[in-house]
This record gives C-alpha cells, sequence and structure tokens, in this order.
C-alpha cells in the first residue's frame, strides 16, 4: 500500500521521473508537492520522507525543503509529528485549501490569451520535453541554432569599457529621462546608425533608432503598436522563428503562416487582407536561405499594393560569407514601410538583452510611448557601454574574428554533409549566420533521429518544431554557434549513427 | 516677406521657442524640418539657414544638421543650389510627398490604443511642457519625487562586484535559459525573498518571484496577463502613479478612479465589478500617507467579496523612519490575492531598470510566459551584480544611510513647512519613502506658482497632474531624494517668494 511505500519509492510513485537537474528549474518544491497532495497522487496519511532524503530526490538544498515543508504545514496540507516525521494531512483537516478556487476559477482571472497553448509551444520551442542527459559538467554539443558562445567574447575589453562608463555615470546629476530619451542612450543610437551603415548598408539618422531589450521586445513592442487585437492580419514565415510568431499571437494578431522556398517567402501567398508581413530576408530562419531579388522587389510590390508594412528580421546579417550580398529591404527607398530589426545578441551577447528597431518616423512616436510604458528604457550602464564598445571598433573587431571563426565551422558542416550524407540530406545554401539547415532527400522523419540524438547528448533540431501548421518537408537545422570543429565531427558522427 | 527672411528670423518664426537643450531630445532636425514645410511654416522658395547657423539654432552637431538637409533634398522637400545655400523646393516638385500616405492614413496603421491622449498625458506626467530654463551646468532645485540622487550611491563597490561577476560569466559555457530561468537568476530572487522578508516581512519562496525591468514591466505584465481588453476592471487610485494608470489603459482594460483621502483608498467607492485593485498602502503616490489598519482589512474584504486581487505597489518601502510598522498587505494570509510589486530604482538606481513580482503560484506559469515573450529575461550581468550586491550585504548598508540621509530632509521640509508656511499648507503625515505632501490650506490655485518657480530653476510639482478625473484637492509634492538640505532651504524660499 501507498501509505506503507519507503520514503523514496512514494515519491518516485507520485511523482514522473525527470532527470535530477531538471526538477528544481521546472517548479518548485512546495508546488510540486502541493499539487501531488490535491490530486490524491500522495495520500493522507503518507509519511513524507525526511527532509535530507527529500533535497537529494528533488536535486535542491535541505533548506528548500524545509521551506516547502513549512508552507505546506501552514496551508494545513501537512501535519508534523514531533519525533515522528511529516505527513499528508487527512482531507477533512484541509480547511484553507477547500475554500480556495478552483483552477478553472483561477484561470478565469487571467487574459485567456496567455493560456493559448500555441503560444506556450512558440515560446517554448527551443527546449525539449525530454531534456538531455548531460549534465553540465560532462557536457553536451549543442547545435541548436542562435545559440551564442559568450566563450570567444572579449571579455576582458568589455570590463574595462563598463569600468569606465561607469565612473562616469558617477559624476552625473539625477535627471529624468525625457519620453523621447527613454528610445535609447543617443550615444549608443548614433554608434548603431553608424553600425548598420557599414555593416548593412541601412541607411539612418539616430532619430530613427529605438533601443529594445533585445529583438523579442522589439518584436513584441511591434505587435502591440501595430497590431489590433482581432482585426489587424499578420503574415509570418513558415517554417520560422516561433517566438516572433507568439508576440504577434499575444497581441490578438490575426496570424497567417506563409510559406517558405530556396527563395525566401512566397510572396504570392500572401492574402490581400494583409497589414504586416514579418520576414528574414537575409538569413531564413531555420532554413538559411537569402531571398532572391526578384522576392524582394515582388514582396515590396505586393506590401506597397496591400498598404502593408513589412518587418525585416535582421539577427545575423553582420555575418556574411560569400554570395552576392543584397541590399536590406530597409533601403532608402523603402524608409516609410519597413521596420528593421537588429540584434546584439548574435554579434555580441544574449546575456546584454540589447537590440534595436529602425523606424520610419511617422511610427516613432507611438513606438516610443509604447517603449515608455513597457520599461521606461534599458539599462543604462548596459547602453554605455555598448556604445563605447562599437565606437572604439571592438564591435567591428569581434565581428572580423567571429566571421572567421563561423566561415569555418559552416564550411566543415557543408563539407561532411556532401560527403558522409549525400544520399539523405541535401545542404540548402547559406551565405550569412550562425545555422545551416538540409533537406532531407528521404521522406524520413527526422523528429526520432533528434531524440535518439539526445541520449548521446546531442541536440539536433529537425524541422518539425519550426512549423506553426502541418510540417511541409524534414530535415535538420545545424547551428554552429556554440560547437567547435572537434564539436562538429564528433556531432555528425553520432548523427550518423543515428540515421 | 517670410521668404526673405534672416536665416534665424525665418526659424524663430516656423518653431516654438524652446530651450536650446531641449530642441534635440524633442523631435529630430529632421522631423521638425519636414513637419515645417509640408504644414508651410516654411514656405516654398525660403532659404534655409546654413548648416553651421541651423546646427546653432537646433543646438546639434552641424553634421547631424547637414545629414537632415541630405534626406530633405532626397524626398525632393529642399534643393540645393550650388554657390547658394539649400531653398525649400516648389510645392509642385514634392512628387515623393504628395503620393505619401495622409498623416490619418498612417494612423490608421497603428492600434489606435497608443494614439489615445491620456496615454501619453500618463507617461509623460513627469514632464512640463516648458522646461526649465537652467542647463544642466547651472542646475536646478528637482522636488519632483521618485528621482534618485545617484550620487550617493556606491559606485566602487558596484564596480567591483560588476567586475567579479564578469570575469563568473565568462567560464560560463553557453546554454540557453528555461522558461522557468527566465523568471530571474535564481541568485537574485534568493536575495529578493530574502531582503523583503527582512524589510517588509513579506514571506516568499525564490519561485515567487519574477524578476522584471523595473516596477514598470512588472505593472506591464501585470495589465496583460490580468487584464481581458475591453473586459476587465481595474481600480486605481486618484491622485495615484500615472505611470501604472497607463500601463492598465494600454492593456485596454476598464480603468476606474478611486478616490484616496489620509487613510489611503477609499475601499467603499470600490464597483461591485472591480477585479483587479492597484494600490500603494505604505506610502501612497503622491499624497505620502499610509494606509490605516481598517482600511488595510476592508481591502482583503472587499478583494474576496468581488473575487478581485490586489496589486500592492512598495516602491519605497525600505525607507521607513516613524510611526507603527504596518505589514505589507501581502502577507502570508494573503498569498493567493495579492501581487506584491518592488523595485531596485528607489533603493539602488533607477537605470538598472530592476524590479520584481512577488507573485501567487496561480499565476506564475501565465506571468512567467510573458516575460518570456516580452523580453526572455533581463539582462544577466545586471542580475548576477545586484545579486552579489544585495548577497554581501551592500543593499543594507546602502538603504541605512539613505534612510539617515532621506529622514533629515523629510524633517527639515516638515519644519520649514510648519513655521514659514502655516496658513497656506499643511503636510500630509509621511512615515516612508522619499516624498512629502502637504495640502492647501486656502482653496489657491498652486499650478501657478508651480510654474512660476519654474521660471527660478526650482521644479516642484502642484497635485493636478496626478489625477485621472478632475483634481478634488489642491497642494504640492516635495520629492527630497535629489535635493540637500541646502537646496531644501533655498527651494522653500523660493516657494516662498513664489505663493
Amino acid at each position: 500500500m501507498a501509505r506503507d511505500a519507503g520514503a523514496n519509492q512514494l515519491f518516485e510513485i507520485a511523482f514522473e521521473q525527470p532527470s535530477k537537474g531538471s526538477r528544481r528549474s521546472a517548479d518548485s518544491v512546495y508546488e510540486q508537492l502541493r499539487a501531488a497532495i490535491l490530486d490524491g497522487r500522495l495520500v493522507a496519511g503518507s509519511k513524507l520522507p525526511a527532509e535530507r532524503q527529500s533535497a537529494l530526490f528533488f536535486g535542491v538544498s535541505r533548506n528548500t525543503v524545509a521551506r516547502a515543508y513549512t508552507r505546506l504545514a501552514t496551508e494545513g496540507l501537512v501535519q508534523s509529528r514531533q519525533g515522528s516525521g511529516t505527513y499528508v494531512a487527512p482531507k477533512k483537516k484541509r480547511s484553507l485549501r477547500e475554500r480556495a478556487p478552483s483552477r478553472q476559477a483561477l484561470d478565469a482571472r487571467l487574459n485567456a490569451q496567455w493560456l493559448r497553448p500555441e503560444l506556450a509551444q512558440s515560446l517554448n520551442f527551443w527546449h525539449d520535453s525530454q531534456p538531455a542527459k548531460a549534465s553540465k559538467e560532462t557536457g553536451f554539443l549543442d547545435f541548436r541554432p542562435a545559440l551564442v558562445d559568450s566563450r570567444l567574447f572579449p571579455f576582458e575589453i568589455f570590463r574595462r569599457v563598463s569600468a569606465k562608463q561607469l565612473r562616469r555615470m558617477e559624476l552625473k546629476p539625477p535627471v529624468f529621462k525625457s519620453p523621447q530619451g527613454n528610445r535609447g542612450h543617443y550615444p549608443l543610437r548614433e554608434a548603431i546608425a553608424t553600425h548598420i551603415g557599414i555593416s548593412r548598408a541601412v541607411v539612418c539618422e539616430p532619430d530613427d533608432v529605438l533601443v529594445t531589450a533585445g529583438a523579442q521586445q522589439a518584436f513584441d513592442i511591434l505587435a502591440r503598436v501595430l497590431a489590433t487585437p482581432g482585426v489587424t492580419t499578420v503574415a509570418i514565415e513558415d517554417p520560422g522563428y516561433p517566438p516572433m510568431r507568439a508576440a504577434f499571437l499575444a497581441a490578438g494578431a490575426k496570424v497567417v503562416p506563409i510559406p517558405v522556398d530556396a527563395e525566401g517567402l512566397i510572396v504570392d501567398a500572401l492574402p490581400a487582407s494583409v497589414q504586416v508581413v514579418c520576414v528574414c530576408p537575409s538569413h531564413q530562419f531555420p532554413l538559411g536561405v537569402s531571398m532572391s531579388a526578384q522576392r524582394r522587389s515582388a514582396l515590396l510590390k505586393a506590401a506597397r499594393k496591400h498598404g502593408a508594412v513589412i518587418i525585416e528580421d535582421d539577427y545575423d546579417g553582420e555575418f556574411r560569407y560569400d554570395g552576392t550580398p543584397l541590399q536590406a529591404l530597409r533601403s532608402n527607398a523603402t524608409v516609410d514601410d519597413v521596420f528593421y530589426v537588429g540584434t546584439f545578441s548574435k554579434c555580441m551577447l544574449p546575456a546584454l538583452r540589447l537590440g534595436f528597431v529602425v523606424a520610419p518616423q511617422w511610427a516613432m512616436s507611438a513606438l516610443t510611448l509604447a517603449k515608455n510604458c513597457l520599461d521606461w528604457h534599458c539599462p543604462t550602464l548596459t547602453q554605455m557601454t555598448v556604445a563605447r564598445f562599437i565606437a572604439d571598433g571592438y564591435l567591428t573587431q569581434h565581428v572580423r574574428k567571429l566571421r572567421d571563426v563561423y566561415r569555418k565551422r559552416r564550411d566543415l558542416i557543408e563539407e561532411i554533409l556532401h560527403s558522409d550524407f549525400a544520399d539523405e540530406l541535401s545542404p540548402m545554401p547559406s551565405h550569412y549566420g550562425m545555422h545551416v539547415a538540409a533537406l532531407s532527400n528521404t521522406s524520413k522523419r527526422l523528429k526520432r533521429a533528434s531524440l535518439r540524438l539526445l541520449e548521446s547528448n546531442v541536440h539536433l533540431h529537425s524541422f518539425e518544431r519550426y512549423f506553426f501548421g502541418e510540417p511541409t518537408s524534414e530535415g535538420l537545422v545545424f547551428g554552429y554557434g556554440a560547437v567547435d570543429l572537434k564539436g562538429i565531427e564528433q556531432g555528425l558522427k553520432a548523427l550518423r549513427r543515428a540515421l
């Protein structure tokens, strides 16, 4: 009987068996125990394991368990018996809980938008329900795209620049930033305008730039300002970058997936009702293709015809290896139609949480208002430091270094794919960025191979999770931001075995 | 005739005459010129001032003006005549503009929410349309509440802690944060739980804490998650903190202002339909009063009766000077009904952009999803540094120091108000924080006094801007976060003259 089962066994039965590491990060111990008691997995009268055992089981500190037990006791869910231990309380004593509102009643207090499963799916798409078994110590090979190896970052320089900026801050008298000042530290907006002028031929003024907390906040602000809930039709690439789609779903837009082929977004598939088109023209996510010149001009024409605006996501456009350079969509001629989104997550560090939008002037005051309403402005020290880092030439230097490193990785992946996987996989042309995608030549489902690789501590995404609708193609995405040449060889050997 | 007027005179006529410093920060030179040309303030054929003169006029660099002129020329709005200068183009030549959509058409591309004047007013309430004449150099006395004097901050310590954390970051392998990990750096959530446990007697677990980009993002996330547009009724204090109201307006909530008296929010005025109540119980903004024990219990009772949740804004609760300490609303007994919002903007620096919500577990996954969707997480280095800063005891030390400094300032303000202004002003009891409010004893309008003070370089807010509806009382708000004892004496002398 469950109530007599040994302590650990009781827990093994009551809780699913995730790997040790994930227990703590998922829900709190308190929350897990409470749920198990309330839904009867831990029956009344059962003796809970001693705190030490519990701590081992959940992979948390004994202190955490002690606090969880105390809190459960306060709520009448468990009872502590002197010298004997802690027991699940009889049901009739759970007075506090009995009066507590049901999950349904609680959910009714929330905006239902945030309970939609597709929103959670889009935001959690990086992660697998079953995490890799490798601990942080033994390490795993992580081919997930958009992952950046911070170990290549010039921390020593950054530290020096940051310390100098902190000294400057110290001397400044207290002032309120103006609403426009909240658009971003002016020298940073100047540095951004110069940087993308050189690296991406995007000509703009500091006053066209809004500094955001990464590209994700740029998407969120654009979604909130451009989309009216239930009204605005937004076209997104499918497959595409799920968190961008999430921002528009959360804003209540009517999101329409548009297929992508080797030339990029299929413009003819845009509905006439479209008001916003989201697109990654330089390096499609996840296919890696660049949008052809014909498609670009067709897209601009279609947008003008429908009176739609374009959001150009240029997340890794700094890393161009070969191929004919194509202008950004946001060129001088399209100033009023295109919102250009960039980020420092790829060319510097995601941990900085800095990105930006280059926006048409007609939308700037609404965007500024939204930024003020959301969080006023990005942290000042980070902005000052990044501004100085760029102005002093360190960003250019770092990008040049990364470009060499990344090009070699990409070349190696393509080489191995051509030599060892020619029958099964066809790499798609990828002239930019930090990942290569490969289409399956057979109609073989690759999700299972991806799951098998996880057991060998290799993270390698198959296509299906990038689709909003039904997957229309099979393939694999090889991100090389965080895997070095040796890791690439190892990982692809493991893939060979898994296929 | 305007077209023959001297260059500077032309601009003086075409543009309003803000103080030099504010021109650049307001709109871009390009935007101002474009607007002036399009609406006819700068007539066709007028000669623009030379770049150097223009730069002086707008208080920007010559380079900025040169780029603005080039851009206007590209758009056909001005013409450059070799050796003669730059002229406003004849109307018929403005082909590009003529085809451009009207302001109305452009506004139709935006979510109308962001065009509501009350939203902009609520967010810009710190600022006066006519800024103080003082330049940064000559300085002014700034009594606006919520302003923090960064010169009291221990920058040297922060720099050391920050540098150490940067070294730790350098050694970390690249990983994706889990969605839960995005709730905030775990050691920071632990430090917050400990800090508010001690300073505010709020008992919570790290897993009850969501780290946000300041209190403003906490309000925005709560507004988006708790309010369904057009449906949810949200009660806010009136007078109150306008940017908090803005977050709920932007989320489409039905915002209902509730009056406040010397005991805090008037609970009886809550409508039966209320679903969210926003309140500052420890130190009302801007009146400075603490909510009485009777009102607190009435509020909790009313919330339970209506099935409403409470958002408790405790922005400066760390600074308590006297009076009976009252528990935070978010005590152990109200875990499931109260969202407790705190910030590091007052007790550390607003430039950090760090705050937090202590939330009930039933809402935590929706809030976490929203945080992920909005910007994933707050900048890692800032979070690590603040976590260490708190854990090493520096925050406690800094708060203790500030408390002494602030108490003296508050005492001096109250003393002068009692001795020199007894006929006109009655200071309200204020046991916490960084500002004191004083009610007018006469029915005299104080807005004019506030405006007159601005001319003497003193920023001192009168009440009316804190009201959502019609002001129901007259008074002044004395923020002392950024004015030292000498400044207080000077400022109040200036007030004496102005009344």
